[in-house]
């Protein structure tokens, strides 16, 4: 199969589950689940989705039952960005090309969703849980990993670095953190709870672990690079605006070729960790080189 | 047993838990972890998670069992205090006697802080879900009741109602969406998830429901009560916020003396639907009348 027709199918399904499980009323309080839609279908790459359902077809055929962690992922990513857009956070305005969230609905309401979207990530891991015919340990054991990856100790507490530590990233290994946590933990988890519910052994998990925490890196490295040399339009957003905001970043730090050259020891490094899945793992390694091409 | 002696056993349990489930770490996001003790230890009533061992109580004397979710109740309704004492939200510069979480620490890191308690909340139950010794399907069940009692079909919800819709709270029934959403529902959860976990049966679980759902509003209507004419001091806060606010209460729509027969009628019911429980429910029925007494 062609890569490109594989990635479309994957984000097809990825859009129609998030549409099939966002459950939403026309009662009293009917504004936050326009918020919460609004920011959910702007337009994203559904990449840790889709990282999840790539590794998790390595294993299994039956990708229906990581679909509901799958939407997870994807609100818990979501609602990081509209907390994050914040006036207090980064205080942005724009975010894929329109109006942030609370921009468009005001901040009280924006922080609202992003509380609902985090929520209901659980509501939707849980509610499902007791649906799918997987052993339930192995349920309780995957949404332990993503809450894992989303706390104090992985997503969210790598946006308190980026918010209050400048000053404490001296070097690549503390921008490593920085990213590690920010971005890869995340990342991370979809790639890991996709082959744990496909069934995957210890040592698989552990190629999966490495090949996740190389992509993720990579992928951050692409975002530093696409600041400094992409195109508005495509990005929707202002390309300078890390320089502007006198941000460290990759590029700042080791300068813009030894960036890319990071960048793409990390990206076959990645695709050197999926080496055990042999012919299974062709997508992933394509997903891997489309990942540091892409423009957006 | 004294209930002075059973409650302050209760809450010195949940202390204890609370402090031995709070993990922390002394890494570069440390700031967060100051920002989630300073309103977790904050000297709250510990009113949901002693409602759920109370209820725990009645059909188990495994109590451990159920304090990673008693905790988790704690822990989603102090990140709810966080997020709403905030500026775009009720803008309140104190609370419980001190300074509120953005007023100390900043409104981004209070933003971070809520989100950082409600994912404390799951990351807490998945992982003691996989040591506890209950059917998984069954703690999955339990988790599941409070992820939807804290979202938009419960406590945000509620909370979305009472920022923008005040102008839709035209009678009782309204009010009473309001409370049932914002407050109702997690005391609710508190107390059903007590009795699943502790093995009650569906008719039993009913009357727990209906116990919950009457001390509930008892309780809110309390709260209206005491802002009228509460005692400064002991509550910690000014009185007369509702008024000022033009929030709509019982005590302003229904008026003092009718809110206080409402408040003892509902009282009385939650009393009544123990009745099934017999001598089991002494103490419940004794912090149903200690409640709507309480001066903060």
């Amino acid at each position: 199969m062609n890569f490109e027709l594989w990635l479309n199918n994957k984000v097809e399904i990825v859009e129609k589950a998030l549409k099939d499980n966002f459950t939403k009323n026309d009662n009293k309080q009917k504004i936050i689940y326009e918020s919460m839609e609004y920011s959910l279908f702007a337009g994203g790459k559904r990449l840790r989705p889709v990282i999840m359902l790539g590794v998790n077809e390595i294993f299994s055929k039956n990708y229906k039952n990581v679909l509901p962690f799958a939407c997870a992922m994807e609100m818990i990513h979501t609602y990081s960005l509209v907390h994050d857009d914040l006036p207090a956070m980064d205080d942005d305005d724009y975010r894929r090309g329109r109006l942030s969230n609370h921009k468009k609905f005001g901040e009280a309401t924006a922080i609202l969703a992003g509380d609902g979207l985090l929520n209901m990530a659980f509501e939707i891991m849980l509610r499902e849980s007791l649906k799918i015919d997987i052993d339930k340990e192995l349920l309780i054991k995957a949404m332990s990993i993503i809450a894992d990856s989303s706390g104090t100790e992985g997503m969210i507490g790598g946006q308190v670095v980026d918010m209050f530590c400048e000053e404490s990233i001296n070097d690549i290994s503390d921008l490593e953190y920085l990213q590690k946590h920010k971005t890869g933990a995340i990342i991370r988890s979809s790639a890991v709870v996709g082959g744990l519910l496909g069934g995957a052994t210890d040592i698989e998990l552990k190629a999966i672990e490495k090949f996740a925490d190389n992509l993720g890196s990579a992928f951050q490295i692409q975002d530093d690079i696409l600041d400094v040399e992409g195109n508005a339009e495509k990005l929707g957003k202002p390309i300078g605006s890390d320089e502007g905001n006198n941000k460290k970043t990759y590029v700042s730090m080791i300068g813009l070729e030894e960036a890319k050259k990071l960048q793409e020891k990390l990206t076959n490094e990645a695709i050197e960790s999926l080496s055990i899945f042999g012919d299974k793992s062709i997508m992933l390694i394509e997903m891997c080189k489309y990942l540091v091409k892409r423009e957006n």
